[in-house]
């Protein structure tokens, strides 16, 4: 890796620990700067503005998750056993994410910019419809195997799944609950047996 | 109401509409004061930090929550209708809060503050852990009207419902989805269903 390149993923890294406890309003480019010992200009060098680095932490994180959640899971068979990865990956995703000591960050933003309209705001918002495309496929996928229902809405399954993981964002990083996992295997298996031809 | 107590509400109400779409990071007591054509000082007088503004903005909310949730659903029978109004309110203030202009305030800071420590944190996660108990506790009103099963875990119950509402917020406010609350009525349609006792 080059210097530039070296030095514009410790941005970037820096900027996704901070996002992920902050949210977007809690980073500045003197913040960053100081904390990597940077001048601001240096700073200014790699990203022009507060909304071009804004950006360019959204892709650095779906490149993370999409190698973190979906690369290992496509390893698996397709269908039901590639939606049990997908679940796995996310909840590991979530609640251990290196380098993101608040977990998740695109709940944490997708909570903090749905109301703010603009190019970050879209990128999100592109980037999320597309996850969710993603999940209705894998569950579309699981239906032509004959793992799923016939008569299952794939799209209504990834929307049952969002919910469940974003339950467990918020039992386990606000209400701090002991049981947060358990819950959101218990609805996630529940969720699949209910999806699945029976035997 | 006395002048005092009319500014304060002003206050509130003023900020409550900002927090919905910016959070508590997006406001401030300067910028309060000047969309109220106050002083800053006369602000100060009613709230003497912004973490006591914060305070009393989850009271208020708080407050307006459960008149515009749970009073009214207390009017329904106990058990299944009572939760199936309980619903319905949750969902009308999810989408349509009047004078909150991004939705669901809780929803937006339980994200933001979810990995803040102190006392705004704190008073946050006690609301919305006692209202977890809340419907875990209509969940068990229903097994004992026999309108649930009697296997059923009210506290599951409880995150699943959680879960749906969540993903109503995120499908409708960042998604954009057209089919957001029609997903919502359906998972939660779902749940009622096989959370029943079947006859």
């Amino acid at each position: 890796m080059s210097k530039g390149r070296k030095t514009r993923s410790a941005i970037l890294s820096e900027a996704l620990s901070a996002v992920s406890t902050e949210g977007f309003q809690g980073i500045s480019i003197g913040m960053l700067a100081d904390r990597l010992k940077m001048s601001k200009s240096g700073l200014f060098a790699h990203f022009g503005s507060k909304e071009e680095l804004e950006k360019a932490v959204l892709e650095e994180a779906g490149q993370r998750f999409m190698a973190a959640v979906w690369t290992p899971a496509k390893a698996f068979p397709r269908g039901r056993p590639r939606i049990e990865a997908i679940f796995r990956n996310w909840m590991d995703w979530s609640l251990h994410t290196d380098g993101m000591p608040g977990g998740c960050v695109f709940m944490k933003l997708s909570a903090e910019v749905d109301e703010k309209p603009g190019p970050v705001r879209d990128q999100l918002s592109e980037m999320q419809a597309r996850w969710q495309a993603t999940l209705a496929r894998s569950a579309q996928i699981a239906i032509e195997e004959g793992h799923f229902r016939p008569d299952l809405d794939p799209r209504q399954f990834a929307y049952e799944m969002q919910g469940i993981l974003m339950a467990l964002k918020y039992y386990r990083r606000l209400l701090r609950d002991e049981k947060a996992v358990e819950r959101s295997q218990q609805a996630f298996a529940d969720l699949l047996a209910r999806s699945s031809v029976r035997h």
